[in-house]
């Protein structure tokens, strides 16, 4: 093991959340000759200087490790095998040339799918309740509800989900206690999934959008998809229906949705916006029946050592010569946000 | 039926949300000869003239419903001999003299009890997520995450609830595909029931409070259990906990509750206060670690019709002769709130 040298680049914070103490000293156990690094070490040296010291095999990083330099011939050259990203994203840390060169990259997977649907259950009945309007009044004013509520119940709604991926299926699981219709909207996945999830198809999106109450945004971003929440399917949505988006920002037509929203007839809950951080001169943050959350669906504090172990069993696979799971590929690269 | 004169009082928006009208005419059916008053005409009436004329032996109330006289005289020759009172607490509405002379009174019973679990589900997952935080923030300024963020899931909690009454039972419900550890204090609950809902006994308050991350108070307001939840109870909760309140204010020392919260090692989530509304100098409405609900725990304004029809189905019990559910005892109309 001494020969294939295994370098860790994650803050402080980083390691203790991604990999408190026992998952620590698990590394530790798979890598006695590891080394750690903080984002500001690398930063300071240079990755360079890093790498001609230390010739890491295995790299694990973070969201603070500074970017890998975009330069083919160290790609070529740097003899980094595989790099385990602890989180999601790495287009902002791995220029493609590092994966076009053969570098294994890992992420989190589906390993936290079930903590954003979660999230994606709260703003569904948080939104119903209107608690987001309400505790925003009772924190600024003496508020107290009056006769006129309109406050709804999860129960008895039709709920259409577009997409029915990893985050889809743990929702449609968190939400079985509620004995609900679910309709989904997801051509590319075959009926057999529906079927064991016991959903109903809809073959548009025109038909998710007029049938049911409460849309949940679960589509990735692909050109395709951008934009393709547009404002006619927006207002396709019953009167006083929900809009969740818990998935890509940019599939919405976000300045159509403020202005349906801003009408009163349709209810949003969002998490993720096309620009982020969301502006602030961002009319969304003008409404009270639009439920904000700063891009939160993905791993609570809490959460983070899932993640962290979903990397060590990856690392582990690597060692053992088979390939990790959840590997980013130049095609997912090219999708991926 | 014509000689069982029905009277309803109801305003027209409580009408249609507690009877719309396949209800309505359901109740039509069971009593042709019925009348609806709403409350304004009751009051400019009196309830005197409103007897004298229509002589009603089953009454339909509802919030807005004026007071019944507190009269012993006028409860023994009113003729009145059944009131469905289609929301839940009777007190404001019946005097006891009423009950005491022998006339029966049923209310929602347990009927909205999912609905009620529905908002623990809510304010359990959205305080642990801290969203009524963000929320709040980002539409009061332009704020977004930083890195010190302290969201928690609720995957991998230990819940811990006072009470295990119809409520509890639902929350109990919606919580299993969560896979969680939850654990009771409901001394007078038995041990079947525990083992039918899977759920662990605690046998104090002191070990419920200590040993769980999330505490739901759900117990009945009795003289006993007034203020039991403690400013030292309080404190047994493990740093970083959350304490949900969806039962009776003043089960809690609501002092000692604001004052933990303010020292930030406790979060909240409330829907229920000792005074209602809330006064607008509780210290509670300037915690931005409190989520704040204006009591809309009990039905969603979607969901009145299944209290209006568990209503119907006591009518017809006691047009059958048998007795109706959920009949408001004197025991019990001395321990309501």
């Amino acid at each position: 093991m001494s020969t294939r040298n295994l370098l860790v680049v994650l803050s402080e914070s980083e390691k203790q959340d991604f990999l408190p103490l026992p998952l620590w000293e698990r590394l530790c156990g798979l890598a006695p000759d590891l080394t750690w690094m903080t984002p500001q070490e690398v930063e300071e040296r240079g990755w360079e200087s890093v790498f001609s010291s230390i010739k890491p095999k295995i790299l694990v990083t973070g969201w603070r490790t500074p970017p890998l330099p975009d330069d083919g011939i160290f790609a070529r050259e740097s003899g980094l095998e595989y790099l385990c990203h602890l989180p999601g994203s790495v287009r902002k840390l791995i220029p493609e040339v590092w994966i076009a060169n053969g570098l294994v990259v890992s992420n989190w997977g589906n390993s936290i799918s079930h903590v954003v649907a979660e999230c994606g259950l709260m703003l569904i009945t948080s939104g119903l309740r209107r608690a987001g309007y309400w505790n925003n009044a009772m924190h600024h004013s003496d508020a107290w509800k009056g006769p006129d509520l309109d406050t709804c119940s999860l129960f008895g709604r039709r709920v259409g989900i577009h997409g029915l991926g990893a985050i889809a299926r743990s929702l449609v699981r968190l939400l079985e206690p509620f004995g609900l219709e679910i309709s989904v909207y997801s051509p590319s996945v075959p009926q057999e999934v529906l079927d064991e999830y016991r959903v109903k198809r809809c073959d548009s999106l025109e038909e998710l959008f007029s049938k049911n109450n409460v849309i949940v945004e679960l589509a990735p971003l692909t050109p395709k998809n951008t934009g393709i929440v547009t404002e006619e399917l927006l207002r396709m949505i019953p009167d006083d229906g929900l809009f969740v988006n818990i998935g890509r920002g940019a599939v919405v037509d976000e300045d159509a949705l403020a202005r349906v929203c801003a009408e009163g007839r349709l209810h949003a809950a969002l998490d993720v916006y096309t620009i982020e951080p969301l502006p602030a001169d961002s009319p969304l943050r003008q409404l009270d029946n639009v439920t904000l959350l700063p891009h939160l669906g993905g791993p609570t504090v809490d959460q983070r050592q899932t993640a962290g172990a979903y990397g060590l069993d990856n690392i582990e696979r690597y060692l053992r010569g088979e390939e990790p799971e959840s590997v980013v590929t130049l095609s997912t690269y090219a999708r991926a946000t």
